[in-house]
């Protein structure tokens, strides 16, 4: 078992995709933050007319998926062709749930791009609250689908 | 108790700082990646011979740490005067934990420049790992300290 | 009378503004975009609950302004404190008024950063409503106001 | 009468266009940058020895159209094949009137492609002149023609 | 004998590559860095356990890579499948070289991103051991292999 | 004789330049781009009525002095406050000769932004001309003088 980022000499490179089809690829990747329940009604109660938290951290994980290739080192660019984010509130943890879900046409898959669409609506989040709740936490974020691509289909939880 | 990000109406802007002091700064945000025990293993043979992915992750989450103004919306631009970022394998989770400190001179305060930096040095580790392990999970991510400026020092289950 | 921007050769050149004070600084920038006047009445009700197109516009304002130095060639890059972004439906253009504050502690103006900050907001409403109307025009872009600094205040129409 | 990039519920979205064709597309958007004729004659002057405004203005416009998915948020990052940026003199505005063609063989057009490398090019004539001129205005931005794709060809005013 | 990068008047443009099909495109540059020994010496014994200059120095010509569109004015952006930068050290010198290769299946050359990976990875280098000798030099970076594309296979010293 | 960059453990950080104080510094690098006595005609001949290659990279110089914190991993941010770039075209070489002058008021040297500017000037000559002269080479890339700061004036061969 070897990680493919490096060659044999365990130098890091950006793995050769030259010859790998153009296929259809999507990811799905879920994170959480959690958070006082005094700030989660605060989000909720803004959505209307006191400020869209939630509005605002959706448009920045959308921006943050066109980011990847610049913030993860090794990760080959890649031209989009969806990015969704949704944001639930749940009263249990309470909190903000998280879904991002984004799709390809390429020579690699796009988890790292769901991943980091979920990881910054949730770093957005914190900035906006932060003033309120400094004890805010993400968590539980992973991919939770992956699809297209020569490795198959994978469902975390499958 | 409101949202500063939003004015009056619920418009979001960049909250006006032209007033505030140039003083010292300091935040410390933690974070952690789970994974399976083998991977672990391979990160830790791999820091000597195989390929350095914590040493990676290290210098991505100092780089994305000079990214956060272009990644969350209305976070102002400051001049970071440093960044460390400390990844310690430990077995019993099994995975690597995560700490990042940045500093910075300025008029308001660099938790959300740690938060991006701890972020991006875990996304990395799952960029690195995700073809033996695709079930990592990044959890736990928080500000475990913040000091400097009007509102004080600020530590974590204090 | 001769441009800053140039040496005596005619070559360009990043202005030397090292021994400026820093100073408090302002800048006010304003646009508008014209439109159907059914393509207005989609943005007033969209607000509300089918898709806030001026929130949208209103953010992505915002982070345009702290993209300024990477757009305009000899732009100095300035920490600004401050981004306000306003936009207004204006039934009689018919289309929606914007206008852009930008605020710094530094040793240039920032007009640049608020025109660029009203430029992205205007170009943001094209992008989300050229499916149903292709003719908008944006037009009227000019600086509103300008303080602080040497050069004493400015007053369009003044 | 819907905007497209909102989904049902209102939220923002990057739309999807997996499934569309790459064909060849090319768009054409224009402005001009209206000011006092003593700002259009040291600009006309300039070109032969006093400092290019022109050519640094059409540069930064070709650079600018390489950043429009990173400004406009819901944009999709688009592999550009070309992008001219014409700017001409005109005694009667007076000003300068700037018209940017950008072609692509993708998924989704290029107008916000050519708006944003106009926009650009008009912004940086105010930066280039604002030490003689602060009246500048910027004005008539729109989409003169667009092509390829499956809405067909579209000319303003015809 | 004239420049593709001007139209006949001599005004720069983005070179329309519209019409070129998509081949498989490599290209090879190396450069070095000459110091004096003893940094050399440095650098040799860090790569075990006090510094792995060479490890960052890799992974910053690699990033770099990716940015090439947005430093070079009139390169296209292009979806880089490969990147690998090797960096030996050489007694001789004394000092390092640097070698960068890049492939990508597109329209034009990845020349250009081949230099900026080996001329980035070689910056790299000074900045992390301009402490202790300030007199590093930078020297021979050139294209030492290109293919693909209707200009066929050029070498260097061929 | 250590490297600053990496901590008593061999990792690396961005350096804490907490406790520096402002001050005034300055930073020259010089490079030389070698090429073929015809294609250095042909860059004379083209600033007067064929393409200003001289002009472009002179300010792809100048804005790549304002990249040089998202190329170099370690490199602190910094408010550059002036930067030059001077090309002049030399028959000896033949080729053109590149200095690029840097000042900031800042906590930390320049000199990274100066190289930045030089190599990014000497890359977009060699992209320009690269059609008609595959075999050029930049060489010389140094620090010819830097100043301000505790650790006093350095010139090259002084």
């Amino acid at each position: 078992m070897s990680l493919t980022h490096f060659d044999k000499a365990g130098r890091a490179h950006m793995v050769d995709v030259s010859d790998k089809d153009d296929t259809d690829r999507i990811a799905v990747a879920v994170c959480h933050v959690r958070m006082l329940s005094e700030t989660l009604s605060l989000i909720e109660s803004g959505t209307a007319e006191k400020g869209d938290v939630l509005g605002i951290a959706r448009l920045a994980g959308i921006m943050g998926a066109k980011k990847t290739a610049e913030l993860i080192p090794l990760c080959h660019p890649l031209p989009i062709t969806r990015v969704t984010v949704d944001l639930a509130p749940d009263a249990g943890l309470p909190g903000v749930r998280i879904e991002a879900t984004v799709k390809t046409t390429g020579k690699t898959g796009v988890e790292m791009e769901a991943l980091t669409a979920a990881s910054t609506a949730a770093l957005t989040i914190y900035d906006m609250c932060k003033a309120v709740d400094r004890g805010m936490e993400v968590g539980g974020l992973h991919v939770a689908l992956k699809d297209g691509g020569k490795s198959g289909r994978y469902e975390a939880g499958a």
